[in-house]
């Protein structure tokens, strides 16, 4: 092969981050997502909060920046899961002009690598979003996204179950910091996909001495007021060690 | 931010893949190297198998693809499991300048995309090397390694920790097709890195529908002959579901 043909094989690439960040409002799954928009041909999407890298900045550092620069969020926890470079990422016309005009550069090819995170939807979470083009979705509403962002999307659920799987300690980063044990069953259900039996769900939680009830009830409900409960770490590390 | 700017900020990127290719030869943990060979400079040292991916391949194609042309091995599972972006990965000029002669091209920074897979070491495997600059080397005799091989062939064992407590099949991929339990259990106190009591291993292999008696015993050894087992992948995915 000679040098120019091995130039001509090679990518002209792009490396951007996406981001995945799920939150739980108590009953739902909700992703955080970015609008887009047309100029001249008229239309408005969304996508996943991503961007490409800049020259000075490591993977997770532009995945962090992106994810701040677009929704505000900061500190989320962002965890890489999965590169994404397939050559028909850029198949869409109007995803390459989209990114050629917001990047001013010749786009080819974009290989990007989806970080996923999962944060509490409590208010400084929702509240950061003042004025930027972002907004929380529940994951079954999502429509069709720029790019290949509804199969990342897809796949994040998956890894979320595997990640949950591992390590249950990160469903406890979607809860409340007090949660009843409703809001617990119903976010592994969910999770998981499946049915939870409720009365096996409290007895599973009374051997997890990480799970701690608190001497505190909801309030102003009109049903038979439930306990709050808390999680703590500490219990949790010394139980799975 | 000017266009100038922004084309200044964005990474010169290149894709790689680079193939963590482990195996076992009943004893020790091996993992698949090639060699590099400096001109001029008088050197020659060890890399991760790994190429720059080209324009009409996607990754996992791209995977197997620089993995079968460095080393012959085909069909080896590859699974990508990281992205390596770090902007130091290109900080040893030796490493540039090796790349920009092997690929003809002005090399700014390299993100690869890791893959991992597990094979058996027997003669398909060994024998594929004939006529590649490859060679199967110890994990703990490994010396340095070009760019941050080393960094990913240590995050490679912790990620096969990982797997392997998910899918504990995945380590009957490593050993023969008739193994010892002698041999399962160094396998399993290399992978997790730490000892089994043997007692307890029997009685765990016991529980294991999946884990079948031979009625075939080892020949020739000083010893006594210890019993042969193999792996059943049905029995294992009906006791797993």
């Amino acid at each position: 092969m000679t040098p120019n043909d091995t130039y001509t094989r090679l990518a002209n690439n792009h490396i951007s981050v996406d981001c995945v960040v799920m939150g739980w409002d108590g009953e739902r799954l909700s992703v955080l997502l970015v609008s887009r928009h047309g100029e001249g041909e008229e239309y408005s999407d969304m996508k996943l909060p991503g961007s490409l890298i800049y020259q000075d900045e490591d993977l997770d550092q532009a995945a962090a920046r992106v994810l701040k620069e677009l929704t505000g969020l900061e500190n989320a926890g962002l965890r890489q899961y999965k590169a994404y470079g397939s050559k028909n990422r850029t198949k869409d016309p109007r995803d390459v002009i989209w990114l050629e005009r917001a990047q001013k550069i010749h786009v080819e090819r974009i290989v990007t690598i989806a970080y996923i995170a999962f944060v509490k939807l409590d208010r400084s979470v929702t509240g950061c979003l003042d004025g930027y083009n972002a907004l929380w979705r529940p994951v079954d509403e999502v429509g069709p996204l720029a790019f290949d962002h509804n199969l990342i999307l897809s796949e994040a659920l998956g890894q979320m179950r595997t990640m949950a799987s591992a390590d249950p300690a990160l469903l406890f980063d979607l809860l409340p910091r007090k949660f009843t044990l409703a809001q617990m069953r119903t976010l592994f259900e969910t999770v998981y996909d499946r049915k939870v039996d409720v009365r096996n769900f409290h007895k599973k939680v009374g051997a997890m001495t990480y799970v701690v009830p608190l001497d505190e009830y909801q309030q102003g409900v009109a049903h038979r007021a439930a306990r709050f409960y808390k999680f703590d770490r500490k219990a949790y590390n010394r139980q799975r060690r």
